[in-house]
């Protein structure tokens, strides 16, 4: 197909597409005359995967980085993981006090050497944007945002497909990074459902 | 105290301050000397939700409206929860298709009038962008992920402090931005060690 094809199959902007071209994200298509190229199948997939990671907030750094995960993929889906997780984890600024998060990982059921050190890191610095606004988490709070993350972590690993090589870098790599918005606004309703059943019209009252 | 102890008590760079206070968001002190101001307790607190919003990736002005939420507070938590939440989520552009939003917040509990659009248009917008990348959901992960948000809006809304306005504000208003990045965190951790149950070394064979 030519580019203007591809633009309409994907709905991204020929100017954006050759951007990506320029970039490297996107392999170009076969040359079929000087000024012209022909692109497959294959090209419209890269630019769904590339559209939805910029979708998502993921840097063009970081697309990079996820789409060299996807064309090269490591040996296991556990290694696979970690270099999607490795992509998109800011690189941690400065030293930082790691204790909180390592109790914290301890009880999703880590053991040494089971994940990266950004990960943790990505914890504590999460937690210290937390107490920097003096906002503390209260204990019944933490207990079910960790055994939420494992029952969401679990079913999301178990569901991982296992046929292909391909299938599951696709499902590893995107999951891992597309979901998160879809995460944060289902809290946001379900935190309004729960609010407008203690707070709304025709609940009880609280004092 | 001077804006250089208040500096210093935050971590806030004197020519941060200034910027703050330029743009509005930090009240301005007591003038004690034509170039000279003293600044209170409330400055700090002030000035760590600044930060820990900002940390967070809030805007400018999305740091503009949960601070005017903070300091003029609807009458009740469920409406101050509602224009935090109004605050932090981005306005919807263009139209897109709700039916697979609105299906999945009726099975969070919701019922006409209890959230939002702009919630259920966040819901639709992170459907649109994970099948835009062909990526499908397994049903039993979208179940995971259902009710592990019920069970976290539940955990924090019972856990509003009702003893005082004031209380109650910080809470929902930091609680609902703050906690986001930890939560994401807590995930990947969880993915990792799932992961490494299921794949890594020692683990059963997959196939």
């Amino acid at each position: 197909m030519r580019i203007s094809e591809l633009s309409a199959r994907t709905g991204v902007p020929v100017a954006t597409i050759k951007y990506y071209l320029r970039e490297g994200l996107l392999p170009g298509g076969e040359r079929t005359a000087p000024t012209q190229s022909t692109y497959e199948d294959r090209h419209v997939r890269r630019l769904q995967v590339i559209r939805a990671l910029i979708a998502s907030g993921v840097s063009i750094a970081e697309v990079r980085k996820v789409l060299d995960a996807l064309d090269d993929p490591p040996a296991s889906p556990h290694d696979l993981l970690g270099a999607a997780h490795a992509a998109v984890t800011p690189t941690a600024e400065g030293d930082i006090d790691t204790t909180a998060a390592e109790s914290l990982v301890e009880r999703l059921g880590w053991q040494p050497g089971l994940c990266d050190d950004s990960l943790v890191a990505g914890i504590a610095r999460a937690l210290n944007t937390i107490s920097q606004a003096d906002f503390e988490i209260p204990d019944a709070v933490m207990s079910a945002y960790l055994e939420s993350s494992r029952r969401i972590a679990q079913a999301e690993i178990a569901n991982v497909p296992t046929d292909s090589p391909e299938a599951a870098v696709r499902y590893v790599v995107l999951g891992s990074v597309l979901i998160e918005p879809l995460l944060l606004a289902l809290r946001r309703v379900a935190e309004q459902v729960a609010s407008a059943e203690r707070f709304g019209p025709g609940a009880p009252p609280t004092n």
